[in-house]
């Protein structure tokens, strides 16, 4: 295998390429018509970018037959699938030269294997898709977001999600992958065996997870399946005071252990938010006021009720009331009950948030489990101060030590909506969480052109030279929205 | 960052060398004395090495120095840590010209963080330390295995061990690592952060797991604990036939889901041998004849015995009696309780194999969960006929679709200890597990020098190519038992 890099400029599709590559990939397979291709170029939180063409490959062949083509052509490739990302990971810049890569073609679902609990998915097949088709089987791909993605962008992701704290992420679920790589022969690497257990070298799939597409394209992967919990119950808690979130935490996971799959913290103003935004959605504290803080917990059993055993909403309540007399960990108040309702709530509050203001400023950030509410009260405190026009609409998943911490400008402020002021306010926040608490500028949605400036700025120059050596070893041809 | 390739031959260290090491890691830094270097150049099954000296550094910074040096002088190093290998990836070659770069005075657990679940431990901690350190915090590292391997030789290896199927390996348990590259600066990296969810670009930790050092020595990591399980209930299963084993564990994972924490294979031949070398085990049969096969299983619960609730035990009984009443999955007894005996003679029967005959053929190899039966099957009827000198003594984690298949020359046996009939035999076994049956020549143990060979041949042209190529742009020094 020879390796070359290329400059970092790049040229224009023209009318031969086009041709060129409508031959291959069929009339289907690529769209040139502005109308068309604007969809493919809008970001999910509206941010837009504009491409010279999108391709539509529907093999792993055809693939690889793009990057290589491209790479001899000096054509930028900005590979898709979902496009439900929120740190522009998968839309071009404006430039208008960049063509997109897209998977949606290639949605196929196939070995499904109950005994292996395994599943081999084309990339550009969406998780509700995948689950609807598993569904039959008792088995499922345990990532839960609000959104409803693709694989193979989950896949360059890392999604994590809300229920992480029982199943873990995209990472604990890869079994096998096949891929790209983003060199000018556009090298297939095979490696989708679905062992559960399996140490031969190198885990090669690992250099694809959580990269944005950097080392190359992912078309397929073998994932590993978790078994539809039987039980499930869910509670809404008011803590006392939110600063001792972190022991209730504890409290519940030692009393819960992994059955504990989803502890996560949502602000009253994020609530409120939601509530306004979508009217079908059910206000939970009916007509009380919202609290300043709720958390929604869900404890699920992967086995049926037995014989002689309570529900598990009652062996909740028990826990609960265990917890309430337990001093260290005070509860104003616990709601049982209600799943859907609370999760439609849950997964409305991004969008809701979204909506409320004039401006949304969104972090995902993560820390030490004990610094996510020390951080909170630490900004809340210093935002009234120096910026009283922000509203702080957070929620997220507490339990992981991840929050997605929105600032959002009132609608009556008088700000503008300079730049500056917002490269201004994300520098702040960014460095009080990388430098103050050790923490991540990006929990899960990954770097993307959004965090590019973040990677740039906080990872470990000896890291960023590693990976920059790996990648003009591997996968050299500049690909994707980020630079590392 | 500059890279060179240092070429594969390496000169012996010499008295200025030894002056040189000394004098930085002072005298309990560095043996050379034939004698006390002797039992770190010894592998866990008697392989038997020569090295040059045993280097012992008690910082990140020595073992920096360290690496740099022996790259000047083309010094070729073993990093071993617990040296509790089975595969000799932690023992120099009977060159004597190899230096043993041991992790034994590293050995400090620190930062244990009961709200974040993680601790820091230095690479040189056993296991057993660890896990007696975090019990008052009612948490441990839940990798379970027969050894006490180091963390260092674990994070090498990637270890699964017998209740992966609950908690996973050490790869979704490290957080964060402090490592060494194998370049000429002896460059250190910084990894240690300890975030549940981080996702910041390409997981750089991931290079070290199971690659048994080849790009670097790790001398610290950062690890995700798990709650100590509160209620743990065993059971021995004797399946009417092995070959319904497959339908016993989906009928008993969708009966138990995660809490399923361990579903282990023994076959009659492993438990006899395992009896008859260590008289103080029990045996569960009584004085009944050792069934042909058994299945070690274990529900564990995280959290403590709810007022009301029936014991675990009780609560195993009866899901025993569905899943004997269930056709599909016929069982011809079950036995519940005595954990600690059978996990005793469950982690005994390595050590009687390997007494139990002239010599032992040790194999380490997993399948897709549905092959593991039809595999042992097929090597019965084939080994009956062709290798009728040879018992089957198997065991494993069935339910992670691995097995230690060990095949055991019979004590009575002509056969000579020729090196081709072993050499035949390994061969032969590992081209019908990767190439019949799509499985892994090494589910857990890693590859070192034992497997060396397989990993040449079964190995992917463009997976060893993309190795090599990662291996000659971050750490080019020739390092570690194997060669990839």
């Amino acid at each position: 295998m020879a390796f070359f890099f290329l400059d970092a400029y790049y040229i224009d599709m023209n009318t031969h390429d086009i041709n060129i590559l409508r031959e291959w990939l069929g009339d289907k397979g690529i769209i040139t018509n502005e109308r068309q291709c604007a969809p493919y170029a809008q970001g999910w939180r509206g941010n837009t970018g504009k491409c010279a063409a999108v391709l539509r490959p529907t093999s792993t062949k055809d693939v690889s037959r793009i990057i290589s083509y491209c790479a001899r052509r000096k054509i930028h490739l900005i590979p898709q699938s979902g496009n439900t990302g929120l740190v522009e990971g998968s839309i071009p810049d404006d430039s208008g030269t960049q063509a997109i890569l897209s998977l949606d073609r290639m949605n196929e679902v196939k070995d499904i294997d109950p005994a292996n609990r395994s599943v081999c998915v084309q990339a550009g097949t969406r998780v509700s898709a995948l689950n609807n088709t598993l569904e039959k089987y008792g088995l499922f791909f345990p990532i839960d977001i609000s959104a409803d993605p693709c694989i193979g962008g989950m896949i360059a992701t890392n999604t994590g999600g809300a229920r992480y704290m029982k199943y873990r992420g995209v990472r604990e679920h890869l079994l096998g992958i096949k891929v790209v790589l983003a060199n000018k022969h556009g090298s297939i690497i095979d490696a989708m065996i679905p062992l559960h257990k399996n140490n031969t070298g190198l885990d090669i799939k690992q250099l694809f997870i959580g990269t944005g597409g950097i080392f190359g394209v992912i078309t397929e992967a073998s994932l590993l399946l978790a078994q539809l919990p039987k039980q499930i119950a869910t509670a809404l808690l008011i803590p006392r005071d939110k600063n001792d979130m972190n022991e209730l935490l504890i409290s519940l996971e030692q009393k819960c252990g992994q059955s504990l799959s989803a502890f996560e913290g949502m602000s009253g103003n994020a609530i409120r938010a939601a509530l306004k935004h979508s009217p079908s959605l059910t206000n939970p504290f009916g007509t009380d006021e919202i609290p300043n803080y709720a958390i929604l917990i869900e404890i699920t059993y992967d086995w049926e009720k037995r014989e002689g055993q309570q529900s598990l909403d009652d062996e909740l309540k028990l826990i609960l009331e265990e917890v309430w007399k337990d001093s260290r960990t005070p509860l104003d108040n616990a709601l049982v009950g209600a799943p859907e309702k609370l999760w439609a709530l849950r997964h409305a509050l991004s969008e809701g948030v979204q909506k409320s203001g004039n401006r949304l400023f969104a972090f995902d950030i993560s820390f030490k489990r004990g610094d996510v509410m020390r951080f909170i009260s630490f900004m809340e405190e210093m935002l009234a101060n120096e910026y009283p026009e922000l509203t702080i609409c957070d929620f997220g998943h507490i339990g992981d030590g991840a929050v997605h911490f929105n600032l959002v400008l009132k609608k009556n402020s008088r700000k503008t909506k300079k730049k500056e002021y917002e490269s201004e306010l994300r520098s702040l926040v960014t460095d009080i969480v990388v430098n103050n608490y050790g923490g991540s500028f990006s929990a899960e949605h990954g770097i993307g052109r959004k965090n590019q400036k973040f990677y740039d700025l906080y990872t470990p120059e000896e890291i960023k030279a590693v990976t920059r050596a790996i990648k003009g070893a591997v996968a050299p041809i500049d690909i994707g929205a980020i630079k590392i």
